[in-house]
């Protein structure tokens, strides 16, 4: 067996090295954490993280629900609450979900630390050493990190612009199969992807359920962005239409704010129970201050109002994103979301998304390589840019320092190599190389 | 391989039954847990629960801290923070350990979402299935369900009147050495011991760290009670003495309010780095709002003041609680704690606090069966009450049910079986059955 230290940290320096366990050797420090640092520097242009634009928040919405809790159920925000959430805002989360043509009952809904923690309670409950759980390629961050510290194993299955591909996943789970590996769930993230900014088709959602119910492989729906759409709404969820094969999450971090930490999961009604149970060992219940106040606030403020505010707050800035983009960079591709917080951007072949960060950041820009958003090594050709926090101009300020470095690096490769920018991306590339078997 | 399938729906009720990991059937509902259900009625005095008196803290110191907060810090409050937690609230730890001989560097400290998560987050770093915690015998329950739910074994080791048992760790170490086992940490409440309401004396403190020491097992030292001592101080943590071997996790919960969920671990300096990687993957951070209120209520309020208070209130209480146990009970033996929540009562030992617990309940007072706090089914002479929550005239009114209870117990006893109450219980048997070899 091998043990893993701490990052950044000698097994010199650290006296209890071979006391952690097995699954420790997972957590290591991504790659955007790593930028966090960094990208908060003033003069940083940052567009690597997945910040919201908060200040598009009224405060005085959120003071006057703090407020309100504090004068009518004072002694209940302050103590300890249910393991499962406080049942007035798990019913307010039902009509949250209504709009994405979820019908659900209150009491599958489980109330979790922001939606990460439904996604750590859901990995803990079900991944076994070696077991496998299926994504797209490339996939959220911190989602890998999770599956990894419990010892699974990623299998990156690959997406186009109607997202995941339904005969790759086939493949993938015939491939799988055959080797004997057990595929416990289906992570997706099905509306405006992380880091991807592509949403799966209708028709696609319907046929994915039809394999994983085949094939008896849970779903994992993770929704985080799924109500902040620009021109039409997504297609409605895939819990909409299979009760018992998905496992949904959803948070207000997006549609309200994070600094809450307020998520939730809905569950087949069996796993809840397990759910609400691990819940409870990992945190005892989630903040009850927190909860009322979003109860409060959805139940005073105009909610439904404050998400047409975000989503405008976002489409004027992905269209700043993609004008920079065609202006500065026309030789390259990119996803053109229809909601959510990324571009995804391909590179010309020979250049590398991580290698070229510290000139990117030299010049007072920051991204994420796409290799954080693979288990795999892949993504160097890619990279996430997020337009969801920095204002259109600094966007197109960020964009265009980009664009110096993205020539820097060529004029260097040219001048060494001899090879020029070429015109037109490979679209093969644009989610990361495909496993050999699937080209 | 025995998978356990969830609690209270059968197999064929889960079409996922088959998918769980190896470690959920490890996360079944604690007795403690049932009880809270019974126990919110209203007409059950309840001395089972460890809810704080959160009515005790004057609501505008809240409310003050929560709008300046709001006001001068809206942005930072509402939005994603640091892993580690807010830079100023872990200088502020500081001052709160210092109260018990800590000195430490605000670096190490790990803000958590309670300090039950902490707990969580050490045990995902460092147990693997088999490895064994050591623990007091009683423990807090739903420390025992965290470890089980990563399949490590507890081992108990008994306390007395002055806490663990020093002489009693050595030989279970020698013993489960020479059977070959893993033993990771001891798992140690030494002030006010939930359950057991007992304060580990200082000159066994200092002798359990070296025990530790020399055979190399981390000191898990949770100390959510320190603060709230009643005639004079505990002994200074454990933590004051032994910086590279321990690590201390502390709370909010108890001195201010735990609707907030604001705990912290202060660890080793290369253990701090793991957890703060365990903390982001499982919530990416605490909730910077509740955070930032705890701050700004430090920062301005007479928080030493108002842990007086606290002081006040709960001593009052366990002096109710003895008084009656004394009218009432006198036959029996209880713990008298010098702070916390708690008293740790042995029933005669003909009687079952588990068996006995629905006939409670019907004479509208519940407690909780000391079987809750082993992790082998030890406990069923004892329970623990608590003296938190209600107020001096309800514990009085639950104490002398309780009396009712178990005389009707006794005397239902007698008539089948002809023996009588016995004027004094057996000390030994105070904290459980001590182990045969250990007797």
């Amino acid at each position: 067996m091998t043990k893993q230290g701490p990052p950044q940290v000698g097994n010199n320096l650290d006296p209890w090295y071979d006391h952690y366990s097995e699954r420790a050797g997972g957590l290591r420090a991504s790659e955007v954490r790593a930028l966090f640092a960094v990208a908060s520097r003033p003069e940083v242009v940052s567009l690597a993280g997945g910040m919201p634009f908060v200040s598009a928040l009224p405060q005085d919405l959120v003071i006057n629900a703090m407020d309100r809790v504090m004068v009518e159920q004072g002694a209940t925000a302050l103590q300890y609450g249910s393991g499962q959430g406080v049942p007035l805002l798990r019913e307010q989360i039902l009509e949250v979900m209504a709009l994405e043509g979820i019908q659900a009952n209150a009491d599958d809904v489980v109330v979790t630390t922001g939606s990460q923690h439904a996604l750590e309670l859901v990995s803990k409950l079900f991944l076994d050493p070696g077991d496998v759980v299926l994504s797209e390629g490339p996939s959220y961050v911190t989602a890998l990190v999770i599956f990894k510290s419990y010892q699974a194993e990623v299998e990156h299955v690959p997406m186009d612009e109607h997202g995941l591909i339904p005969q790759a996943l086939r493949e993938h789970i015939a491939r799988l199969k055959a080797a004997g590996k057990t595929m416990k769930f289906l992570y997706t993230i099905p509306s405006f992807h992380n880091p991807a900014g592509v949403t799966l088709s209708w028709e696609r959602r319907l046929e994915i359920l039809e394999i994983a119910r085949s094939n008896n492989i849970l779903v994992l729906e993770d929704n985080p962005y799924g109500l902040l759409y620009f021109d039409h709404p997504a297609p409605d969820a895939m819990r909409s239409v299979e009760r018992d094969g998905v496992i949904y999450l959803g948070t207000f971090s997006k549609t309200l704010a994070p600094g809450f930490r307020v998520g939730w999961a809905l569950a087949p009604h069996a796993i809840r129970e397990k759910l609400v149970l691990a819940n409870e060992a990992a945190v005892l219940s989630p903040s009850s201050f927190t909860q009322l106040v979003i109860s409060q606030y959805l139940a005073t403020a105009d909610w439904k109002g404050q998400i047409n505010t975000f989503r405008g707050v976002y489409e004027e800035r992905k269209n700043a994103m993609l004008s920079a983009l065609g202006e500065h960079l026309p030789g390259l591709s990119w996803t053109n979301p229809n909601g959510g917080f990324y571009v995804w951007l391909t590179l010309p072949e020979q250049l590398d998304s991580k290698a070229m960060l510290p000139r990117a950041v030299k010049e007072l820009v920051a991204y994420t390589p796409g290799t954080a958003f693979f288990a795999d090594g892949d993504g160097r050709q890619n990279m996430r840019l997020s337009f969801c926090y920095p204002t259109p101009e600094n966007i197109r300020v960020g964009v265009r320092r980009l664009a110096t470095v993205i020539r820097g690096e060529l004029d260097l490769l040219d001048t060494f190599a001899g090879t020029g920018i070429r015109s037109t991306a490979d679209t093969s590339r644009r989610f990361g190389a495909p496993p050999p078997d699937i080209s």
